[in-house]
């Protein structure tokens, strides 16, 4: 087989991200001690954050949203106007947090991109999306951007299809067994799967372990070069 | 010239959208009615959502975000938590409102896409508008959707080289001549405003009105079959 084309997850694949979600929820939790027993917030807030996928979608300002809304709920409704307008300093604090990429990754993507076409695949916010990737520097190394609301086998297949790509041709590269591995094997692709240290638990939330001769998995992103090798 | 590619903008181009940031605002007002004089709470809600864009973008959630954020402003953080939580349901009431087409779009609609191919090119959050588009029934009308981050002469410029087209060879039909009609005239292609009646004023920020026999104004999308058949 011959790869055509390698896609990346961005956010914690690339660059940082959920470490910026967390450090968040600890200033969020600092921000309700006064109120609360701030011991079960994370895991009300991520019900919160679930119930609301439907309606917000992923990123930052939903992040925001929900982290107001769960505010209300916990205090009923006591919390002062002061401390919930803090929570939309902290979405405007992440969205000017400076993108640090993950060790290797710009060695990587240049030495990929020279024999390779790169494309992004990632779910979230499409401006804030967009606004990571150029202040990261990547962004000449990618010929295709693909910014999706989720990523499933049928979201994948149509992108295999505008850009008339055989599964095999194809190789997924990403953080999550849920959004960047399951689908993608299951079109017959091969996928790379590299932990990152955090990872959000929805991402985490699947039916079965991958079991597939395509799953591929790396502990850091310096042993992408040699395995797409192998793979070719 | 013939026309390959009609492009439509969305929002109070094919569907109502300004009606309901209109409601809401007045639900908004209601809200704010006890606790200060509501007069000049459309011009200070409208001050805070420039001031946002470049971290929120457009959509729904900015706009909650950014009401969220006007409230304690005008209020002092004298508004209750209770009201605040109020502006988080506005949100969701906003994102589950039906979709109302305009008059005579779904027949436009239906008789041009059997001589053209459509595309849909809309700002606005990602999540939101394809789910939009997708109660709107009027997707299987239209064979690209772009949904972008801001709608500036460049964006326009890379997604004629993307389709090959020469700009003889697009016409952009929408409701904003800062959006739809100035950055498509300035690449050379035609153009068609079709006013709505209500445009947020941030569409109307232009600096001169297009001067150009390429820019077409009609009174509704009905006109729109019998314009393309005199460029064509």
């Amino acid at each position: 087989m011959t790869i055509k084309i390698i896609a990346f997850d961005a956010d914690d694949t690339l660059w940082h991200n959920e470490t910026l979600y967390h450090q968040t929820q600890e200033k969020y939790k600092r921000l309700l001690q006064k109120y609360i027993n701030t011991e079960d917030v994370e895991e009300k807030l991520y019900q919160t954050e679930i119930k609301n996928l439907a309606y917000f979608g992923y990123g930052i300002k939903s992040f925001s949203l929900s982290m107001i809304e769960t505010a209300g709920l916990l205090t009923n409704g006591c919390i002062s106007a002061q401390d919930l307008l803090q929570i939309v300093k902290f979405a405007k604090e992440m969205l000017d947090a400076p993108i640090e990429l993950l060790p290797g990754v710009r060695d990587v993507v240049d030495r990929l991109s020279r024999a390779f076409d790169l494309m992004i695949i990632t779910k979230g916010d499409l401006l804030d999306q967009k606004r990571k990737l150029s202040r990261s520097g990547l962004e000449p190394y990618f010929k295709w951007v693909e910014i999706v609301t989720d990523k499933t086998p049928k979201v994948y297949a149509d992108l295999l299809a505008l850009h008339r790509l055989e599964p095999s041709e194809f190789v997924m590269v990403g953080n999550s067994l849920r959004s960047d591995v399951l689908p993608v094997l299951s079109l017959g692709s091969p996928a790379v799967y590299i932990p990152y240290h955090l990872t959000w638990a929805h991402e985490h939330d699947i039916d079965h372990l991958p079991v597939d001769n395509r799953y591929l998995q790396i502990e850091d992103i310096s042993f992408l070069p040699a395995l797409i090798d192998q793979l070719n």
